[in-house]
């Protein structure tokens, strides 16, 4: 936590899913809580910041620059039929951008991973292939 | 439509919403379809290019500048309770921004605006705002 942290903040108080890189602005960690979705990952400031506008212009371009290594990552490595990018907080107000490799047979394609599942979907195999994502999107980042 | 533009893609043959504001890289819409959420703005990118990662780093820049500028609007005139900022582009893959004021008593909060409804909210007296909305968010992107 920073001197700016809010106590009640799960971002905050925790890295919000497994930490692949840190710096001094953001980290970039792998979702571990939403199994119908393995290829998702969130670009998080570590600064207790709700709306990406509070940001300074340099600040954006580089959390950007993070989110856009990210997608680069799962578009080359997984050939997804769509890369989604969202910043929503309503939840957690604590500035994060999802970062999510969409199929065309997940469970809820093409409409938002937040509308209901229209179908089930298998993702061993893409699970499996979550070790050697991880490690492309380290390399993309220290970059 | 230019000669990038794909003839069956809905936004390569229509600005995509109520037209606000165009540049050689970009327009800006007001959502009019969305009558749950009146002060849905979306930028658009003009070329038909589905992933934010497919442009270059300074038109990535400008689309980002566009989108806070709309962001910072709807803070300064409307207070909501979070702005959400969305690419998502399964239905419709040529790259446009969403940007949605949320409040706290709206048919979907805090969920995202893509899950079930959970209330009905009387939208009236924010759809009576849309006049001034709309000019303050050309001001902002003209200057």
């Amino acid at each position: 936590m920073t001197a700016s942290a809010h106590p009640h903040c799960p971002l905050c108080t925790d890295d919000g899913g497994l930490l692949l890189h840190r710096n001094a602005l953001l980290r970039v960690v792998r979702v571990t809580d939403t199994p119908a979705h393995p290829a998702f990952y969130r670009v998080i400031v570590n600064a207790h910041v709700a709306e990406f506008s509070q940001l300074a212009s340099p600040e954006r371009a580089d959390v950007m620059d993070a989110v856009v290594a990210v997608e680069q990552v799962l578009l080359r490595e997984l050939a997804p039929a769509k890369v989604n990018l969202a910043s929503l907080g309503n939840v957690v107000p604590h500035l994060h951008w999802h970062v999510i490799a969409r199929f065309a047979d997940d469970a809820q394609f093409p409409a938002p991973i937040w509308a209901p599942a229209v179908r089930e979907r298998d993702t061993t195999a893409l699970q499996a292939r979550l070790p050697a994502l991880d490690a492309a999107v380290r390399a993309a980042l220290v970059r």
